[in-house]
């Protein structure tokens, strides 16, 4: 019988994590202090971050940076994630493409912010924080937060974008029973929010603001540290246990990719199945493309513009020269509420730049289109975000049956679906609508960002 | 590091069924045709039955069965599902007890009931049936049965409980995105449920009424055939795939069990997990405890009588030797909508009644308190329905932590409770309530049998 899912043992769940800034043809360009323009170093980090996290943020050395042993234990308790090829859902393309995927729904959280999430809240621990605090768009993130908390024995408070904490109320069930405290962002907890708030009452909340609301949380708050789901490097970097798996799990299966696929929001996940693979091409000759698909309402990589920029919409973070559509940009409310950030990660943005990747986007009807046929062939119902994924796995698997080319595709399914499930009535019901941005309108939202660039 | 997880390689999934019938001290009593009283035939059940499935019902003869090849293959995009030791549970409890779980929320579905459901739709397929239908009561069973027809090309058509139609709608929605039909119960699509309806328009369902629409569906529909999720021996038998990969996982964590626990409802999980090991109480002289923990709302093992009864509460169903609190019992709406049903299993109920296997009842209550400890240290919020294992896990667990025994105790964590999330809102805003059933009105359900073996 063919195998189906490839699973390493324990022992062999990876002991480091892999850093591609020490191996980047061009490293990134320095974040910026935005009052001096002065490069930030990792001190100047430590007031919002853990100390471990600021300076793993930096490092542009250490190749391999070891995963702590507790890390590595929690680890167990999901990973390895299976590696799966998804032969019915290349039956039903009948594509001669192979397509594999690698299912991080699995964790307790139900996505791979796990990865990160379990460090950040260990780092925290040792440094002796007793409270963390973050934000969240669609819940994953939060939800992956509340737990690692929990597991390590500090207090959660989460600010979750106001659309998400309406759209989503399972979502806030499940930080909840980790333990967590949720607050619909923007809210008037904060100055961040109280401004917001002042200025348009009826506001949906982003990414930007709740961000904004917990670093200001965070830094009023004694021994408190603001954490993040994606975006930073040391995100990007704890979330490259998912390729490092693959890539054992793909041998295992005795295949290379041709080509690696993630859903794009800030970036964690696509960094996470890329970057391992990518430094085979860096180092090794290989020619793998890598595709970050993104929703086309909020295409930061298809339609933005690189230059520096605040990661939050208040402007309390510092500038991070990256792919942006202006860190005053609103995104629709897309049911993939971990797409909606107007910024590409820093790493990321520059390997883009480079050449080393490329970027799609898909609009959320053809997403949960495809999300469909992935559940029925392969049996999981995926995440909004994850459906990008797969969209652009289906469209190079059916390029593939044009061609007759037998490649191998190889895409990350970030989590499941199965509290997201009011966007797939919408979709059978026919009321999903399709957003799509005007040059106009991103030319608007970048002119902010432009003016930093003066 | 200590080991976590044990998961066997497909190739280790089990190849055969363990028909306990054959082996059992005292074989089941007869099936009753309820007009003549006379035994059933396997060939009395045809016409409501798949062929297959009403033969393997009144199988006493063939210990193992074989899956068929098509089924082991589907059971490879998720089986082996996880042995898992709950090393965070056992501290968080104190206890010496080592306590291991079986994870069968990895399923598509998110519970073990796939296990049959691709078994049934598979021998429907086979014997060129094209449309099967079904009952469902929170929703697990209709959404394993939904997936098990698309993957073999059948069409499906799921009545589901009112009362679990309005409180669970992203269940609805995971069925509708399997590509299932679903009405809910009772309707007026069906003289049973019109029948229910005229009596009491504001009914809010059973098992029992949807069991009635379903079968009438079957019988008057050409070319389709009714499938259950519990109950009847063949779907026990299905289910053993739980219980014989366990044992091969308890093997290699070097243990066996004293205990085995799994929630009751109508029977399907608990005798999945426990058979394959009864076995060798039977066979071997083992002395492992089997405890089926069933809701205090609901309690037909430890108050029901033990005697012929309807499966089904419009009485289409032939008599079931059984405990049971009448087939007209109407169970609170407790959140474990899979285990409010009037009766057990036949095979169960002789091994009850034989003393193999206990039974405690469980108020919802206490099972969510256990379920949230649960979540916070084993990274899996469950079902409902599994909160009730769990509960009678951590009851277990505690006496040991008195008597400083460090027994080895399983149980089988049915199912996931990501889409039950409103149930825990309502666990921590205070407002579950307790339900328990007095003497008085079980002795009111069960003279409806009782009037049945005059």
């Amino acid at each position: 019988m063919r195998q189906k899912k490839f699973i390493l043992p324990e022992s062999e769940i990876p002991t480091q994590w892999f850093n591609i800034q020490a191996i980047m043809p061009n490293k990134p360009l320095p974040i910026l202090n935005p009052a001096t323009r002065e490069p930030l170093k990792a001190e100047d980090l430590y007031p919002i971050f853990c100390e471990e996290c600021a300076n793993q943020e930096l490092d542009q050395t250490h190749e391999w940076i070891d995963i702590p042993e507790p890390v590595r234990e929690q680890y167990t308790y999901y990973r390895s994630t299976p590696l799966v090829r998804a032969y019915e859902l290349e039956a039903a393309l009948g594509t001669p493409a192979h397509i594999y995927f690698k299912n991080e729904s699995v964790s307790p959280a139900g996505s791979h912010k796990l990865n990160s999430a379990l460090a950040q809240a260990y780092y925290a621990k040792k440094q002796g924080i007793t409270n963390i605090t973050t934000e969240t768009g669609a819940g994953q993130w939060g939800g992956a937060l509340s737990y690692a908390a929990k597991k390590f024995g500090l207090e959660c408070a989460v600010y979750m974008v106001k659309i998400s904490y309406q759209q989503k109320p399972y979502r806030r069930s499940i930080m909840q029973t980790f333990g967590a405290a949720i607050t619909p962002s923007p809210s008037m907890s904060t100055r961040a929010g109280k401004d917001i708030i002042t200025k348009n009452p009826n506001d949906n909340g982003s990414l930007g603001c709740a961000i904004s609301e917990a670093i200001e949380l965070a830094v009023t708050t004694p021994n408190c540290k603001y954490t993040l789901g994606s975006v930073l490097n040391h995100v990007c970097l704890h979330q490259t246990v998912i390729g490092l798996e693959a890539e054992k799990q793909m041998a295992m299966a005795g295949e290379y990719p041709d080509i690696v696929i993630g859903c794009f929001g800030g970036g964690s996940n696509f960094c996470g199945i890329s970057f391992p693979f990518m430094r085979h091409n860096i180092q090794d000759g290989k020619k793998t493309r890598f595709i970050a698909a993104e929703p086309a309402a909020c295409p930061k990589l298809t339609k933005g513009k690189f230059e520096y920029d605040f990661g939050d919409e208040a402007g309390l973070t510092p500038l991070l020269p990256m792919y942006t559509l202006g860190h005053g940009f609103k995104p629709a409310n897309i049911h993939a509420g971990g797409l909606r950030y107007h910024g590409a990660g820093v790493i990321l943005s520059q390997l883009m730049k480079d050449g080393f990747m490329e970027a799609v986007d898909i609009k959320q009807t053809e997403s949960f289109k495809a999300g469909v046929l992935f559940a029925r062939t392969e049996g999981i119902i995926p995440a909004p975000e994850s459906c990008h994924a797969i969209a652009a796995t289906v469209r190079e698997a059916l390029k593939c049956k044009e061609t007759g080319e037998a490649k191998t595709i190889l895409f990350n399914l970030s989590g499941h679906g199965f509290v997201d499930m009011s966007a797939y009535d919408q979709y059978f019901e026919g009321n999903l609508q399709d957003f799509e941005i005007s040059d106009e309108e991103i030319a608007r939202f970048i002119k902010d960002a432009d003016d930093l660039n003066k």
